[in-house]
């Protein structure tokens, strides 16, 4: 067999490291859902107490901030995954 | 064997890079989901509240923003995949 | 091995593309179910309050039109990987 | 290895492409579950106010048809998958 | 290799579209659930006022029939993938 064509193990680990970049993104759902949720809800409220608008966005927007994490996490794990590539020795 | 014909490695990256940008896609039922049910809501607050439409589409608008992030997270790990193909040394 | 019927590399480029395409289209399952809620609310809302049946519909199809925005993402993913083919060197 | 029976690249992509098109499919969850939301508030609200039967129902099947977008973006891609074939080149 | 035993691509092709044809029904989830949502909605909605009984159940039925559709997509998918057999040259 050509060492030029065989499949290595380094590329192996590149290929699967593909994969497991696409499947962290799916952590996404979960942020999507609830700072929608969140959302949803302050804009009941501003519709109920207009002249509260300032206080309900700033607490969706700090509550979304903490539902957004997981949704980072995902995303810092793709980008090791397909830049910093730590599983090639 | 014949190396025109034989799957190299860089062929196998590419191969589950296209897998991987399509289950980066999957994240999108995140967004959709939640921004659908702030528009719900916000539809709701205006039918009930004609008169604070502004404030309550302005409310909407702002959440749903924040929701759409992991969909983008996913569409640019995605678009990463299929045209910068990081994991080609 | 007859290079007329080996599998090439290319093809499983292209073979993982069709899977791909397939995947990012899941993503439409998100906006179905938030457009879906939205079109709830404000027929529940047109029932209370016909007569703010413009002001609330006009915010459904709003909200519902970034709800489709992760749907087109997972569509324009599909649509490259099966006619741009970008990982086709 | 006869030539006849051998796994053409060729055919490795129409495999892959039936996979494809089943997956492409899987979008219909949303649209059916938010539809049948929407039918579900329609029928509650026409309940309370049958005269407002036609604002009502108006307003479901104008969401309900937004709501169906992303699921013909899968059929759409799952045909092309199966009839376009733009794969093979 | 007896090419009586091996697996040739056509065989390839519709062991593959075995697979698609049972991918596309799992779009079924959404206008199970969906559908019975709105029975559920509409039982609650003629309990309540059982003179609009008519009425709930035609809205009911309009609303169900959209969301069969995405249901009908998958089905009409499986039944190309195992009798029109379109990937077979």
């Amino acid at each position: 067999m050509d060492p030029q064509t065989a499949i290595t193990g380094r590329e192996l680990i590149l290929a699967a490291s593909a994969i497991g970049a696409g499947l962290a993104m799916i952590a996404g759902i979960g942020p999507g859902i609830g700072q929608g949720y969140a959302a949803g809800k302050a804009a009941e409220a501003v519709g109920r107490q207009p002249e509260a608008q300032g206080d309900v966005i700033r607490t969706m927007i700090l509550g979304q901030a903490v539902a957004e994490t997981t949704g980072i996490y995902g995303l810092v794990i793709a980008i090791i995954l397909l830049f910093v590539q730590p599983l090639l020795g």
